[in-house]
């Protein structure tokens, strides 16, 4: 499955992973600028708390986001498939020009949005221009190919990580959160290893990488976001390795990429700050 | 400090960092693979188990390599700086075809031993050809910089790691140990960043970097080494970091080493198993 296609005129919204356990309180940079690019005073967020357990969850991103600005916040409580037929819910994604998805667990996600409708509808609205942001399961979800579950604080092992179907806003990258909080170096390396094409993009806590349309993304945050790069690699012996044992992979690079700092999912090239063409602005959501 | 010059007729000794936690009871190999360094039958190796409070240690360590064939084995209980003084210890130094540091606490084993005769002793007896391994603290106190603490969990920032100078047997690496366990890439990249002509060697639990007199280091053990280069770093933001602040490190090549790689450290590259000229045969200790 591929990212639905942009038409001619729009170009595809932002896609905001965010590493989990961001800033809620003070600065909250990151929904500040998931709020601007949503458009202000003039949004319409719509929040899935789908992944997570708590009734409460919707509600707190509703005062969050209206806290910064947010013209309109409307919550989807999504807790089985059958909400998925709900006709309101449908309009509501028509309206939206922002979408965030919380964090709880992200098999929850898949398994209770997968191959509805409404999976669908979020990806043309994304292709559209719609930003679409998540946190910590949020943001496993995103990619074409999702870390569903696997170990931390092991090293790169054939059965260190098990995947999944995201909702495929990207097909670039994978996507780990709570990335040095959790040890998952090992699991990041284990999925950029079993197919090389895909960039490993270990997200910390408080921090997210904001992909934009051009496929240029830049870190804002507290802490780190780390690329993981195997299309160099010289040796890997994920192929012939037995379970659980330990694997060599020779010849990755790796960026750790602080605040401001950009990639160019492209490419494969990282920028410092300042060191960059300005931030995209490409025109936001059509509504 | 450079490591002690070998004579024009002897190879310096096998240099042998060991991840800690390793196998003490089934295989044995990280330790069997000692002992035959060390000559087996002809061996006597002595124990430093200065890093250690308990006073069980050095005689555990009898009784592995003791087992394990070792002709000859002397423990050298040293728990103060005065002890260092002992001319029986400077006797059975000059004896020593292997000598063994245990884990502990690797600031205890500088601060005791370091300026010491013995430290001298022991680096001219590893020019001179005889193999000096060390677990944990063990290893890290081997390198001319070493890694004297930090955080685990965290990713790389300007105080994330605190140096000291070890005992200088190389200084072509920085040792860090548990490596994956707990979770030490972040103090890591921090350590090789200072100053990017070290690389980083990570070293997993149940696992050891044989560095042979050819500066080419084996894998041997049940988890992975872990090198990082940043001799090609394009970026760092080392330099102007606030403390505690994200470090920004850009084009890093990092290298996962599984039982049978090997990694040259002279020339930076890294070799599967099966890819490289035979094991390092040059000749041990002439005692």
């Amino acid at each position: 499955m591929c990212p639905a296609s942009p038409s001619d005129k729009t170009n595809r919204g932002f896609i905001i992973p965010i590493g989990g356990g961001e800033d809620r309180v003070k600065e909250m940079q990151i929904h500040r600028r998931f709020v601007e690019l949503s458009g202000g005073p003039d949004a319409f967020i719509v929040v899935i708390p789908t992944a997570s357990m708590l009734d409460t969850t919707g509600e707190e991103y509703d005062r969050i986001f209206s806290g910064l600005g947010a013209g309109h916040v409307a919550v989807m409580p999504i807790s089985r498939r059958t909400d998925c037929d709900n006709p309101e819910f449908a309009r509501l994604l028509d309206k939206a020009t922002g979408i965030f998805i919380t964090g709880g667990n992200q098999l929850r996600l898949s398994a209770i949005l997968g191959g509805t409708p409404l999976v669908t509808q979020i990806r043309r609205r994304n292709a559209s221009g719609v930003p679409v942001a998540g946190t910590s399961a949020g943001a496993s979800i995103m990619s074409e190919h999702m870390v569903a579950g696997g170990q931390g604080n092991e090293a790169p092992a054939e059965g260190a990580v098990a995947l999944a179907p995201g909702i495929g806003l990207t097909n670039a990258v994978i996507i780990d959160q709570h990335f040095t909080q959790r040890n998952r170096l090992g699991r990041l390396l284990t999925a950029s290893s079993f197919n090389p094409f895909l960039i490993g993009l270990g997200i910390d806590e408080d921090t997210a990488a904001f992909i934009g349309p051009d496929d240029v993304l830049e870190v804002i945050g507290s802490g780190t976001v780390t690329l993981v790069d195997a299309s160099q690699m010289t040796h890997s012996s994920m192929w012939d390795a037995k379970p659980g044992e330990a694997l060599t992979l020779l010849g990755l690079r790796l960026d750790v990429l602080g605040e401001g700092c950009r990639y160019d999912l492209k490419a494969r090239i990282a920028y410092p700050p300042d060191d960059h063409p300005a931030l995209c602005t490409l025109p936001i959501a059509e509504t």
